[in-house]
């Protein structure tokens, strides 16, 4: 059975189009984080909608299994086939021209293989900008990206993935084109089935191409470092800055002295941005599309911090004084994930909360994992804006990597998670559930939640050939 | 078997949740427009979630049909039930309290029978508004709102309802509670199952609660009016807007000669903004949401006007010197519909196309209707800045109404709708299917959405007893 199938997806895709060599499908078959590693009945890669559509209509005739793939940079092991070898692994990079990008209404229209830094430069050329950028920006795809509802340290201003989706084109489970790519800023002709195929995670249908929402290029940036004494007044700063500098606010992270000092050890070259240590710190960025708001920034940012001085908000704060020295300020926010990780095991949760109880969960719940699980240190970092911290938990010395990992670790998580839903909050705020975090969700979810996500799942993919096992 | 469900939901809901009086049933039985009178088993009013999910459990044991509704004061028929006395209407008006108002996270959690008018006047007390208005705002509630994804002149700025809804609780067919009513910023655990609510017409849930999104009050606004020699011209004025005012451009509509006309023969006190004619009129709102911001507006706008002259986009212009200036602009704006109709028998159509076609699009179509049916005239007005025109159709002088209207004036509604869907448009803009447009859904909709909605109406709703014969 799978020989005839395999027979008539190369004639459909010819040679580029497929391929079942061990060699040249292992680097997709292992996730970004290096977690799981399946096997797969073989790795096609169609060079257009129709492909995929034929594609789909063919594995559903012979029920093969498929996992969709972008640039296989995702945290949670979505794109990942299963050990079993029977999935089929459909790659849409090759798959990858921006069909359309006009200056006038600033969108740009793109396949899914499109991938993120490729966009960017393309809107650069314009004067324009895609605000959205995550650390795997050169491999995640647009594709990937809608399919995960990616987020990043931009959501504050601009909104996750879904907020920039104007039009989206898909294949559903039985080969059909939901093509959506034409953006109507209004349309109420019905249900937003773009909607539903946003962060689904290739369970419902494979985009194939969508239309994205750009902004005015950056005029004029204003990144300020700020030390508290207190999440509290880290939130308080937050909430002035969203006052005073409006929708200029565009980024806004904080992080404990742990993570700067862990960053200091980690990067040779690096520099503390204020004098003494400080509880939390916050890091903020203001942005300008257009030069006479540019041209405002120094003042708005000095104001900022005078109010926030004024208010005893913060006990120091420096403005850069250049693109490098901004630069540098958020050099120090992208390390905290890597010189974390070189301290030692840590389980790592991607959690939220609701914004306006951030600052109280994460002083209910440190203290509460570190004195469940005496030697552990518990980290929290990232969007303070979002409600969205990553909740790092780390081993206690000595502890050994697989063992510490799969015992105590395990269970460290589950306690984070359970918190976390007493709280009302997210075990996913960024990363998706993929296979990493589906019992989880089966464990945790709201009953009526999952209930309707299957019936919708057994609605779109009655044969369940879509991404099996992931999600729901 | 009616007879024992209603007597079940009278001990449910007790005296003031249902009635079957006619006298009572009366003022919600025929919707707003006037175009359906329906009838019906009874009225129910619950008081509260629990009793909507207790009585939606009810009406699906008993195979009874309902129709939710809110204000009553939707555009398409949506909340009326057909001809056939077994629906149950049942109205979310008495779950009318604000159940928390939050200033700092700017938020409004509302029940269902809140209505718009009431939330604007509280967040006007905490320094806030809610962007979002439209002309039934003293009925329209915000369960009707969200199930129709409404509209209106902000979206340009703020989105549709969509936008601004960021918890939501709803009871699904089988009287479960979906409750996500806590807003999280970030949220990736699968589907999001709100925006399948959202606009689903009380076809796939019943909308019971919603978390809303607040913006700072308004500061100061700048209202602009000018004169332009075509569409086009109206089109480039728009992005010169958006390049110039940023987002602090909250209003662009525009509307040609014959409505300004109609307007100025219909209200005695009105007067023409500039001294002569123009092809097309154009309505600019600027908003400033603090008090720095607001005192630059005068010069951001006489800027852009300068501009505009420049570059020959604009014959003349006059901003508005005082509130009551701007009130007299607006008043010009929201006069056109009762003023066109006024005229005569009308065909109305609320249409969008993607926004930079549109002016393309008016340019082919309005010649093309006229020279269609002799006689006849063709307006068009609105929103520009979201593609969304009210595109009405007015009967040659001396038709009589009816005869018009259910024969050339239905295959004017037609045409009008080939004409759209041939531009990537969509039929219904802002006001929903409902009952009026479900038949030309049916005959225009493109295939593989209508599949999937009606998959998606089937997962959800089996039995098919959630606002049958609306919408899908």
């Amino acid at each position: 059975m799978n020989s005839a199938f395999l027979e008539e997806a190369a004639r459909l895709l010819g040679p580029k189009g497929l391929t079942t060599s061990a060699e040249d499908m292992a680097p997709w078959l292992t996730d970004w984080r290096g977690r799981y590693t399946g096997k797969a009945l073989a790795l096609a890669s169609p060079a257009s909608t129709a492909e995929v559509s034929a594609l789909v209509r063919l594995c559903a005739e012979h029920g093969v299994p498929i996992v969709p793939q972008g640039g296989n940079s995702g945290m949670s092991g979505g794109a990942t086939p299963f050990e079993s070898g029977t999935e089929l692994v459909l790659s849409l990079r090759r798959m990858n021209r921006i069909l359309a990008l006009d200056p006038a209404a600033r969108t740009a229209t793109c396949e899914a293989g499109v991938i993120l830094q490729v966009l960017h430069e393309a809107a650069e050329k314009e004067g324009l900008r895609f605000p959205l950028s995550l650390g795997g920006k050169g491999s995640a795809t647009v594709g990937g990206l809608v399919s995960t509802n990616a987020g990043g340290t931009q959501v504050l201003r601009h909104g996750s993935m879904r907020a920039l989706v104007l039009g989206l084109e898909g294949v559903l489970a039985d080969g059909s084109v939901l093509n959506q790519l034409t953006p109507l800023k209004k349309d109420n002709r019905g249900f937003d089935l773009k909607q539903v195929l946003i962060g689904s995670e290739g369970t419902l249908g494979i985009v194939t191409a969508a239309t994205l929402k750009l902004e005015p290029g950056i005029a004029g940036r204003s990144v300020m470092w700020a030390g508290t004494a207190s999440l509290h007044d880290a939130r308080a700063l937050l909430l002035l800055a969203g006052d005073m500098a409006g929708s200029l606010l565009e980024g806004f992270e904080v992080l404990p002295q742990h993570s700067l000092e862990a960053v200091l050890a980690y990067l040779p070259d690096a520099r503390a941005p204020l004098a003494g240590p400080h509880e939390w710190h916050a890091l903020i960025e203001l942005v300008a599309g257009d030069a006479e708001t540019a041209a405002r920034l120094p003042e708005i940012s000095e104001r900022l911090l005078t109010e926030a001085f004024e208010r005893g908000l913060v006990a120091d704060a420096t403005i850069a004084a250049s693109e490098d020295q901004a630069e540098r300020l958020w050099l120090i926010r992208e390390t905290i994930s890597p010189a974390e990780r070189a301290i030692g095991p840590a389980m790592q949760h991607d959690i939220s909360v609701p914004v306006e109880k951030m600052p109280a969960f994460v002083e209910a719940a440190v203290p509460q994992l570190e004195a469940d699980w005496p030697g552990t240190q518990a980290v929290c970092f990232g969007h303070l804006g979002d409600g969205n911290v990553h909740f790092h938990v780390i081993a206690p010395p000595g502890s050994e990597r697989a063992a510490w990992e799969a015992g105590d670790g395990k269970a460290i998580s589950a306690q984070v998670h359970d918190m976390v839903t007493a709280w009302g909050g997210s075990i996913s705020a960024e990363h998706g559930i993929g296979r990493l975090k589906r019992d989880e969700l089966d464990r945790l979810g709201d009953p009526v939640m999952l209930a309707t996500m299957r019936a919708i799942k057994r609605a779109l993919d009655p044969k369940g050939l879509l991404n099996p096992g992931k999600l729901v």
